[in-house]
């Protein structure tokens, strides 16, 4: 297998953001790309777990090439509910060490906080057992089963839980506080998370991490960086939690865990800090004990003893975690990558006792159905100065990237039809039959418009343009006026000096 | 790069389908594993384009993994519009060349009859421009623009694109009607092509591929099979037709046939046969003269040649094509290697002059904006001896394969509470606070269910089960029932004959 390394990381902040989910996916590429010297990418792998309900995005890897000013690049999107970023990261992983691609770009992202809390949950609960969701059952509300059953079977006492729980909570959004990209950046009270309502016994509010906006971004490249991808593994489990052997523990977990320590060729000893899928803060602990950090049922001791703080001897979710950066589904696994590469070169805000070596980061798919281990290792400083992030240079770190980003040119009064249809099949809400044609206007641009009526709709024939609501409507010259524009063509044909005509060229 | 083969295929007949698409899709998987000699599959690839807004099915990679009994799998989806089942193979393929994993299963299926045409038109424009969309262009609005555009380019009258497009269609009917997985599988005449209806001019009924349902299967492996995958290619294009250079052409194809030669080393000369995207009848003119196999604007004459028929000296859908096969969009990319496997073994039903030595197949997302092309070569007779299909045994080819086809143990009246939660923010149509909780009846199976109320909900008390409408609903025993239960069990526990409670055993 060829080696893959870290060659750029980048992600947005993460928050309510008024931008569209590709916009925002762009940005979080555009600064791994400037993070990397990496100019020619050979291939891109996008993570977003429902799109097409969350926002109608449709097609999505090929809208996000489109954007970035990528065209005709390789690129596919990879799903696997919100662990999706992680498996575009796995997958992009594949890309590169299989030759297939020398440089390869990820993204993750996702778009939530512009639907209500209600229509985000139901098409969250998509991703679980039909019966189970039939019955009521939500994310959180598996996720609070899960962790009754939890304290049930190691013998805790309900306010022994919460503490546990509390402490989780407290030590994420005290970690959170010193991230930049961090949805929230404020630490809680021990009062403040008793004092949250409950959302499904015993998960509090506090309990549970936020649904966002957000995109992150990796650079993986054939060639050495700074920091290698040592280890990669993933595991799935029986989406009914009724089919399965343990309630406790999360077995996609343990199988991807062992075998990226197998590809990685260590124990978890030799980890130094890691990223656990706090979607809900009992699975940070299921997570530390089923990543092999912590006996069954010791998970809680250890946050406790402040052992997983940031300035801990294994510092768990230093960067805040999903609980207090936010959780856009398909963003989080590729954002817990960009963190620990951050915490590898020494860059990460989080106050921690020494630069770790090797990092793992573990990501949670569903209710933990599709789960994904990856550890990365620091190389050493003469490969990392090699690598030192290339100066900004004012020439744009992707040929066109950004393209979109700004507004196409006017679109002129006046145009020729390029091609056309009659749509006699026509979608809700547009009456057959329907004249659909490409105009070409004055200055060459092509615009989509809807013909004001069917009759005399020719390719090449000159049209009048208007917009009204975001749409362009055409009507076909008549043919009077047809006749006036050929005579002044041949008029301008036998006259040397040929004079602009202003008015059909003015902008609508 | 290590070389990937084929080592088995297998697919559904297309058409109407009473199944789920998760069943679809396992039958295709057992399809091919039953067509090869593994049984220890790595990793599961699984294609669909749009499963959430189809079926509901979120999560599917989880879903599909579990289904077929493979629990714990690396599973995961890739998506790239119409291009899907081609996107999840080219992702397999990396999984195998970069030694990630020895042998996958790559399956991709939809499920798109029980829609209306109308629903599901507008599920598939999501993968349009979102400015062209709005306009009420549909995907047949846009290839009838590109059909136009491409007759002007080459100086067709309509008459004589409309013979190229009949041709097309009449074509891939006829091959169709001998492929036993074909969903259309009747010639259809001159007559009945020119008595179709217009969809949106100049494509009638003839030149749409169908949706319809249906799945199909391929396994790769890192041995030697008698089916090398020589090579694989890429390309995507400008979502927006207003932003591509050409309309009468695809760069999408271009490119991913110039990557997937180069990666073979071959030129278009030396391919024996092609299964070519034809969502649309000029999709396979355009696309023949994209792959290089007839220069610009002399696709249609090939056709109507008998040049590409069947028994001619390049078969173009020899098998019938999207055009009579179907197009269950996630699974036509993964169908098209099925069809071109079976070609090169001699197993294909089509009448073809001679058995070819190396075929293509090229796959189209959305409106050609992330396309595929990947070349299979046959290997040699010896090596072809050594991978014929394992006799079938009667056990089953996967572990716990079907597993899910069959139904649960009925499950009993009674139970005790596993787990609970009380959900205070509860999906719509639940009021809160609702109590739910896993039981497990006397049988040991688990039940999702609903409380009745909430008071007395705890693990280990002991509850009546009742079910309607698929819900099952518990409630809590008394505490003089709970009691009673306390006391029999002292009692058989100082009886050393148990006796058999039958009353609270009995099915419901």
């Amino acid at each position: 297998m060829n080696p893959v390394h870290i060659a750029g990381v980048g992600m947005t902040k993460f928050g309510k953001s008024p931008k569209s989910l590709i916009e925002i996916m762009c940005e979080a590429a555009i600064a791994a790309l400037s993070n990397s010297k990496i100019q020619d990418i050979g291939g891109l792998y996008i993570a977003a777990m429902n799109p097409e309900e969350f926002t109608g995005d449709g097609n999505l890897a090929s809208h996000v090439a489109d954007a970035l000013g990528l065209t005709g690049i390789p690129a596919l999107r990879v799903e696997t509910a919100s662990s999706s970023g992680a498996a575009a990261f796995h997958a992009a992983f594949q890309g590169v060490a299989s030759a297939c691609y020398r440089h390869v770009l990820v993204i993750g992202g996702e778009k939530m906080t512009h639907l209500t809390t209600s229509a985000s949950t139901r098409i969250l609960a998509e991703v679980i057992d039909a019966q189970e969701r039939n019955c009521g059952a939500t994310m959180p509300a598996l996720a609070a089963m899960v962790t009754a059953k939890y304290r049930r079977k190691f013998r805790r006492s309900e306010s022994q839980m919460e503490r546990v729980l509390c402490a989780v909570a407290m030590k994420n959004h005290a970690n959170g506080a010193h991230n930049p990209y961090a949805q929230f950046r404020q630490a809680i009270t021990k009062e403040k998370y008793y004092a949250s309502k409950f959302v499904a016994t015993p998960l509090r509010l506090y309990d549970c991490a936020p649904m966002t906006d957000g995109a992150a971004a990796v650079i993986l490249t054939a060639e050495q960086t700074d920091l290698a991808v040592r280890g990669i593994g993933q595991g799935t489990a029986p989406v009914s939690l009724c089919e399965r052997e343990s309630l406790a523990s999360f077995p996609a977990t343990r199988i991807a865990a062992k075998r990226a320590y197998q590809m990685a060729g260590i124990s978890p000893r030799e980890i130094d800090g890691a990223e656990v899928h706090d979607a809900f803060t009992p699975f940070e602990i299921i997570g530390s004990e089923d990543l092999g950090f912590f006996q069954p049922g010791k998970g809680g001791q250890a946050v406790e003893s402040g052992h997983t703080a940031a300035d801990g001897s294994l510092p768990i979710n230093a960067s805040g975690g999903l609980k207090s950066r936010g959780h856009p589904v398909g963003a989080s696994g590729v954002a817990q990558i960009v963190e620990i590469a951050r915490m590898l070169r020494g860059e990460s805000t989080a106050k921690l006792k020494r630069q770790p070596q090797r990092v793992l980061a573990q990501s949670t798919g569903g209710l933990a159905t599709n789960n994904f281990v990856t550890i990365v290792e620091r190389v050493k400083e003469e490969a990392r100065r090699a690598a030192t992030p290339a100066p900004l240079t004012p020439q744009a770190p992707v040929p066109g990237a950004g393209k979109k980003q700004g507004l196409r040119a006017p679109i002129g009064a006046e145009g020729v039809i390029e091609t056309y249809t009659i749509l006699y099949t026509t979608p809700d809400g547009f009456l057959p039959p329907l004249a659909l044609a490409l105009i070409r206007d004055r200055k060459g641009s092509l615009v989509m418009a809807q013909g004001e009526d069917i009759s005399g709709v020719k390719i090449g024939r000159e049209v009048f343009l208007r917009q009204a609501a975001g749409i362009f409507y055409f009507t076909v010259k008549s043919h009077l006026q047809q006749v006036r524009v050929a005579m002044r063509k041949l008029l301008r044909k036998y006259t040397p000096q040929s004079e602009p005509s202003r008015s059909s060229d003015s902008a609508l």
